[in-house]
Formats: structure tokens, sequence, C-alpha cells
């Protein structure tokens, strides 16, 4: 029995079931007599109660990130953790790792802990896009707490999604490139999710749109880390041969970076004869020299919606849009012209 | 009426009585009786039970950080996280800010969630250094749960504390700037916190071998962001001036990449006409070029051996240390000679 039961026996809305728990909002007092009843008649304790955390008052809010020794989860979690505090809510963390099962396995744990609602952060939760059935445990979950995703984008029921247009951003990154002259665009990327295939068609489409066709070998899908994407980089491309690529598209700084690197090993200049340009921009932008042209993906920016969006659904809002895209910025640095 | 009152009403150890509770270890029959018909006459709900998380089995640990979005705490929290769910703790996360207010009133939340530990990292939380009363509010906790601290030093009854030896780390580092001629080494932070102290006074102890005396002026505490101390470095040591210093050893890589960022714009020569060491060795210095000389806190280590310590202090051992301190690892690349 939970809160959805309640709402169907009563015959109103989860929403009208929350105002009348949390006693906020408007609520007719025979609608709350008559949700009271059968909250009664069913024994049914609510999450916020039956966690047992604090005065009955405060609410739990999990949140799963795949990997919190990532720069982009932990500034999730510190603007998440920050605006969900100051809203009065107790955060769970659990960190999933990006296998599957584990996402999974996660998932539940968190829903057995009575959260009122789950935050997954990174686009990982939101699956390969191989098949729709992925993300099955995500409309599952939703089916018990509203379920809200970040740099994701799960279509259900309950399910809130924030991200960036991770495809426009891109779009333009790779059109300046071209209109500078690059035309072997090395793309890199550390995954297939959801914002790695957002980004990789902008990258595409931008060549289409110039009636180009990115050659199939600039498309390297490697491990994200400044170290061994340099040693890769060396290994497909010695830097005693021909300059193989006039650019770098990275979807991570980091993986941008070890490009950077390589560059300077290879004695490659960098703007002017390899334009290098990374996302998200996160602190190692302005450790390199020259520093990243990075892509800001607006990630404070979906915190703070996601956080306004679980309020507003727990607050008993109907009008809470499915999907939030806000577009990225560009912030031009030392690895790039002009 | 918390476990320590049951064990002292039992005449046992609150081990014993951990043990009684988890139905784990050996404790005899007669000691058991007594226990539980405490726990009965005192209505006494354990912890574990009163969380009313999960099955009753899992316990819940209070990690608290200062800030999140800082690559030691995120690390650690990666860590930490890693090794409590392994061992079937769920983590309840909380995001003190640096303010000795806030930091009590953190703790008193987390004590309010009723978690089974405290796990406080940071040496922020074992105050300033400037009265032994900062740190009232640890022992005070540490009367309801044992409490744990990561990079910092605080005495108390079960107060347990793992730190890095960074006193010896950065004499050690000192000394070897000193020894290769270096006689102005600045020497940069960012806190006043315990370890902070430590390594200043490893600072001044390498000087002192040498019966050398430290410029005060070359004592700088600033704000730890890359471009703010390039540009306090800037202001206070004109780049079209005399060189003010010939080495740095800083307090966390942030620093040491800001000195590295001023140096080039200065066009001082790293490593020859000038050193910089930083510490925490993280992922900032294989970011920059040269990469950057640092010491190693041990982290993880730090880590692990508080999760160790933790799962011995709630299955009931009597003989878990106070204090752990690790030597800390140098880690020589580029910004140093030799």
């Amino acid at each position: 029995m939970n809160i959805y039961d309640i709402a169907q026996k009563a015959g109103v809305s989860i929403a009208t079931v929350s105002r009348v728990m949390n006693g906020s909002g408007k609520v007719s007092a025979q609608t709350r007599d008559r949700v009271l009843k059968i909250i009664e008649e069913e024994n049914y304790t609510p999450n916020i109660f039956a966690q047992g955390l604090g005065q009955g008052t405060a609410h739990t809010v999990g949140i799963l990130v795949p990997d919190i020794d990532n720069l982009y989860m932990s500034s999730a979690l510190s603007c998440l953790e920050n605006a969900l505090t100051e809203a009065g809510y107790l955060c769970i963390l659990g960190c999933s790792t990006y296998a599957a099962s584990a996402k999974e396995a996660h998932v539940r744990m968190m829903l057995d802990k009575k959260v009122a609602a789950l935050i997954l952060v990174g686009s990982t939760y939101a699956g390969s896009g191989l098949s729709p059935e992925e993300t099955d445990y995500i409309r599952q979950a939703a089916e018990t707490v509203p379920v809200f995703l970040i740099n994701g984008q799960v279509d259900g029921k309950d399910v809130y999604c924030a991200t960036c247009d991770d495809r426009s951003a891109v779009l333009e990154v790779t059109k300046a490139l071209l209109e500078n002259g690059r035309r072997r665009i090395l793309f890199l990327s550390d995954s297939h999710s959801f914002s790695a295939r957002q980004k990789l068609s902008g990258y595409e489409e931008a060549h289409r749109a110039l009636s180009l066709e990115p050659d199939p070998s600039l498309n390297l899908h490697i491990h994200n880390n400044i170290e061994e994407t340099k040693g890769c980089l060396k290994a497909l491309f010695p830097p005693n041969g021909p300059q193989a690529f006039d650019a770098v598209a990275a979807v991570e700084d980091g993986l941008a970076i070890g490009a950077l690197k390589y560059a300077q090993e290879a004695g490659i200049r960098v703007p002017e004869d390899l334009e290098i340009v990374g996302y998200n921009n996160s602190r190692l932008c302005q450790c390199c020299t020259p520093e990243l042209t990075s892509v800001d993906g607006r990630l404070s920016d979906l915190c703070r919606v996601t956080v306004e969006n679980l309020i507003n659904v727990l607050d008993g809002e109907d009008d809470v849009p499915a999907l939030t895209t806000l577009p990225a910025l560009s912030l031009r640095r030392g690895t790039t012209k002009n």
C-alpha cells in the first residue's frame, strides 16, 4: 500500500494525498476527511513518517550517482545537497557504479529505505539507447516514488528529467571548428550514454550541414583518464608521423586535456595547428596551458530546476514539466582560435 | 537512554551490548539474558532498529564534509561510501560548510537522524587550535555515538582519528628544497586547520634544522582558487619586479597550480628558477605543464582504516586505536628538480 493506492481508493490525485499528509495547500474539509479515513482504514504509514528520521516532517531524498570521485558528479551532489538541505530535506547518498545490475539494485535499495523521491545524476541512468527495456527499472521505481533524472532523458509516468541541450552545443562547437577550416576533427568520448550520443549527433550534423562526412576512424571511444588518453593517442597516432587530426571535440574535459598533453609531447602547436574543445567547464580547464575552451552544461542550473520540481511534485503541484532542457554555454579559452 | 546507559546498567561494555544487539560475537548466555532484560525494562530501541531503514539490520552512518565540491572531500566520500556499502551500511551525507556553528548544527542533525556512527571528513572539524573548547561538540556527540575523524586529531572518549603525518611530509619536502639551494620558500595555505598547522610546523622545522629563519612575508594565507591565487601573487609580487621567491610549498594542489600560473605569466622558468610542490596528489597535478610534484596524503588508506575501525567499534572490539597516523608519500614530477 503506497500513496498511489491511497489516491486511487480516495478518488483523488497523489498531489491531494500529499497535501493532506503535509497539512499544506488547499484541500476541502470533505476531501481531507475522506483521505484521512482511507489512510486510517489501510493502516497506511506514509514514507515521511515511516522513515523515523527526525521529527517526522523531514522528507528523505535518495540521490544516486555512478561515481562520486568525478568532478561532474561531485559538483551535482554539492548543488543538490545545498538546495535540498535548505528546503528541509535530508539526503541519502548512494554510489551505484555504471553496471546495469548495480544501478537497478541501488534503486531498489533506495526504495527499501523509504525515500520520498529519488534523484539519479548522470546520463548513464538513461541507458545506452540500445533497448527501451534498459530503463524499465526507472519506470518501475516511479510507481513508488517520483524519480528525477539529471542529464538523462527517460519517458515515464512520474519521471522528471532535466537535461542540457548537448546536441546543439556540440553542433555549434563543431561548426565553429569547420568554419576555421578544420576538416579532421577527432571526436573523443568515454561512454555511449544518452548525453554522449547527443553530442555525437551534434558533431555529425555539423559535418552534414556542409555536405561533409566525418572520418569514422576519428570517432574514438576511450577511457577517460588524462594519462591513458594521452597514451592511447600516442599509440594510435605516432607523434613522429603525419598530423592525423587538426581539431578535437571531446565529451569531457579530461579527455580534451589528454589530447592537449599528447599535442604538447608531439610538438603540435595549440591552437595554431590543433584546436581543442572540452565539455563540462570543470576546474581542470584552468589548470592546463593554454587553458581549455569548454562547454558549460549548466549543471548547477539543472540541479536547481530538479530541486524546484521535486519540491513542487511532493507539494502536490500537477503541472511540473516532465522534461526541462536548458541551452549550454560555450566558453572560449586558449585552446581554440578567436 | 542510549547504548551507553544500557551498558552501565548491565555492568558490561558497550561492545558487549552491541554484540548482543547484533547477535554476533561471543557473549555468555547469562550476560546476554541480563542485557536483553535491561533493554526490555528500559524499553530501549537501539539506533539500528529505531531508524526504520530497511530490514533493521542496516546500520546508518552519517558522513559530514564541509564542502562536497572539493577534490579531497569527494575522493573521501567515494572511498567511504564504497567501503561502507560493501560492509552493509547505509550512508547519510551532510555538507556542513566551514562555519563553527554550522558544523555543530549538522552534527546535532545527524544525531537526531539516529545514525550508528558519525564520520567527519576534514581537518576543519578539529578546530583552529586556538581553544580546546572548539572541539567540545565532537566530544559531546561521542557521548551518543562513536565519532571518527579523518585528517584531524581530537582527544576524547569514543573519538577515533585517522591522520596523515603532514608535518613530517612538509619537513622532508622543505628540506629537499633547501638542499637544492632554495632560500626563499613561499608557504601557501588556505586555512588554519589542524592539517595546515602541521604542515607549517614542518616547513619551519626544516628551516630551523639548518639554523635558518623563514621570512614571515613568505607565509601567505590566501583563498584556494587557481585564478585568485595567481591574481593575489601578481598583486603582491609584481611580475616585472625582482623574483621574490625561489620555491613554493603549498598545502593544497590548487594553490600550487595558481603559483605555477603566476610563474608562467611572469616568465619565471619552472623548475629551473622556481620549484613548486603541492599537496594531496589530486588529479589537477597531471593537468598542468610541467606536471606538479605533490605529496600524497594517503586519503584512501585513511578512509579504509576509518571504516575498519568503525566496523570494529560497532562490532564491540575493545582495542580500536584512538589515533592512526600514516606516513605520507612524496611524488616528484616536473615542477621540482631531480
